[in-house]
């Protein structure tokens, strides 16, 4: 059984911006979380390794892992082994993200990793044609990132609907119970109640809010437009 | 300026061993930090990433990552920024790692990132002549550890002194200031104590320690083996 | 459209042994065409990229490259462009073999190119999974071979009988086109005529041919046992 | 014993360019050999890998790959043998080009191949200090190529003279022996010219020779500028 993910979500990438790091990273978690009570919609973060214990510990919201590696308990040095996330009380992991790309077999280990320890995977795919062979990989959540868009400012939403809503057609054939999210240039809330309406039940951003001058503000915003007006 | 490091020194690498992982990660920790004060010698720990901010707040010995990557502050997913290992009090990191081996231009980015943010850098290597080529990129610390013996219980110290000994002799070439030490295979006090009259300043250790049945008392008998008799 | 791919078929890929470099690998890929001619079966040999141009203008069968990255003409150093392989006569590549493998974008993008140059693109995978997410992907050919059989003597066929039907079953649902081979361990003919019977069109084998005493006879008995009885 | 390189020496790698790839290949090839025999200025060509064999066949000049993999005959699937350059007729490789980073250890390893099958190595490298860590590795060539010049057409000896001299001064303390060249953004005949009063015996070119209305004009200029005036 795979762990229930609360929809519609937002998943916040923290990536290694230094706006994000250490005790940024700590008050980032704090106003995704605020953002998260006051509204009612699910935020998950994930940011860097060496910052998950912390946040976990004290933020009440989901908070994810930016990876693991494709290992069990063993002699590997600088991977990241499954238990230690869990033991830190992560709930899940992004897995295949454009700036991390998995082989494929890494992929499908990781994603049965997860299953076994009861975490949440959310594997990133660049187009529909992957995101359908993914489906298959039975992951808890795909997300359909076109990478030439990630870090623009120029929303999938509105620049690929395509991409987005042939994903969801190819997606389902396969698979009725992975959610569905889009990501890559998502900066307004417009930008996310389009990415609804396309079919999505969330989005995965990451410089739209961690580089915002008031990332609490464009939060909320996002937030709040995930809900039908 | 590079930090100055206490030798003789004993670096215990955690790997991804579940025996030392989360709060057993933490327990290994204090009871390195134990031998250490009960017998003067500098022992430092290296621990997985998600361990490594809640480990360094707990104990007084030098904490050092098993990796970072060569990046600055920007969009990188699932990678380990320099500044998020610096911020969680970490003093140094592993590099090269035979089972995290990276290209060279990685090595010479790395130590360049550790020396600005005044990190010690431990470069492992495999034979004498990588070891003397690494020498030129002045890390703070050179690693010989032929991987066939890595976790093995063989003692590069009494299987391969050659190795180490050429080591020595090329680096000095080079290099006056990079502490050298071996690892793999070292199990006993008297591992490390031929590691020292073969002319290194310490040993880089996992299993011997990780695995062993009781691991203080196995880090006290490696402390105490770093005395002149 | 794709290429038509005569079935049944067995691939016979080199790998990089020495019994099939150079003009051994002429002579290999000679001693198939002739089993080929004698017994009416399609027998494709997939030698090192350096042969690839000699054995394609030697011999008559059709010849297949191990691997191409995913790349257009550019600056790119030491890496497989498709049109080189195209003009040397080749007229299909292996994908993310096991000892090859490759980022699932990277998959996808080769199965594209290839279609462009109206190659055949032969997908390996490791299990039923991974084989219904790369039918996704639309590949001419998907070849199951689960890595711990590979080079045993233990056929897949044999051994893990399910892993071959339950690869057929889930790639069906998706892809009716592909033709589905397996590998790993083929070494007896009878090994090929339980494959067949398990409803594959053929087989994907290497050091059962290239490691053979006499790796002509072993030909001729593959072939002969993908024949009806 | 190395393989004695006749210098000054242009080394022209064709790169994945399909202004370079097949019969395009081989004639860019005889106007090297032509140039090289007009002028007596020794001129390497390195071509694809499908291409190596009939250029070695066809031309009188040397051929070089432009990377080998560290392995022997076994069971490896989309790598370049050894044995296999050198049974093409090939006489040396490039190893570790900005384009085709390895790891250190690898590149040791190669390194040894070349010498133990009497192959030249050529290896590149992106600053001084990774140039002399190279020279401790003993390659036949060293070669400097400043990444961020390579195909600017902005030439590294007019740019970055002092990465060159450096290069030298810190290679000469080291390794006597070794010919030292310097690559990146190579297209007057004064670059090379420079190039050689710099201290360095020859050039790494590319784009600048390949991407040429004239490759042959340029080749000969390029040869004529390496003689004293």
């Amino acid at each position: 059984m795979t762990m229930k993910l609360k929809t519609p979500v937002i998943i916040v990438n923290f990536k290694a911006y230094s706006e994000a790091t250490g005790k940024h990273a700590v008050e980032l978690a704090k106003k995704a979380e605020k953002a998260s009570k006051e509204t009612g919609v699910n935020i998950v973060v994930a940011p860097q390794f060496i910052d998950l214990c912390c946040i976990a510990q004290t933020v009440d919201i989901p908070v994810f892992a930016q990876h693991i590696d494709p290992i069990q308990s063993g002699p590997f040095t600088g991977q990241v082994l499954v238990d230690s996330v869990k033991e830190a009380g992560v709930c899940g992991t992004l897995v295949n993200h454009s700036e991390r790309q998995l082989k494929l077999a890494d992929i499908d280990a990781i994603v049965k990793l997860t299953r076994q320890k009861n975490l949440i995977s959310c594997v990133c795919t660049s187009n529909p044609a992957i995101s359908a062979a993914v489906a298959y990989l039975h992951p808890d959540i795909i997300s359909i990132e076109p990478p030439e868009l990630i870090g623009t400012g120029i929303a999938v939403s509105k620049a690929q609907p395509e991409a987005v809503t042939n994903t969801i057609k190819l997606v389902r054939k396969v698979n009725d119970h992975a959610v569905i999210l889009c990501g890559a240039g998502i900066s307004h809330g417009e930008d996310v109640s389009v990415a609804l309406k396309l079919g999505t039940q969330g989005v995965l951003v990451a410089s739209g809010i961690v580089k915002a001058k008031d990332p609490y503000t464009v939060l909320r915003e996002f937030a709040d437009s995930t809900k039908p007006t």
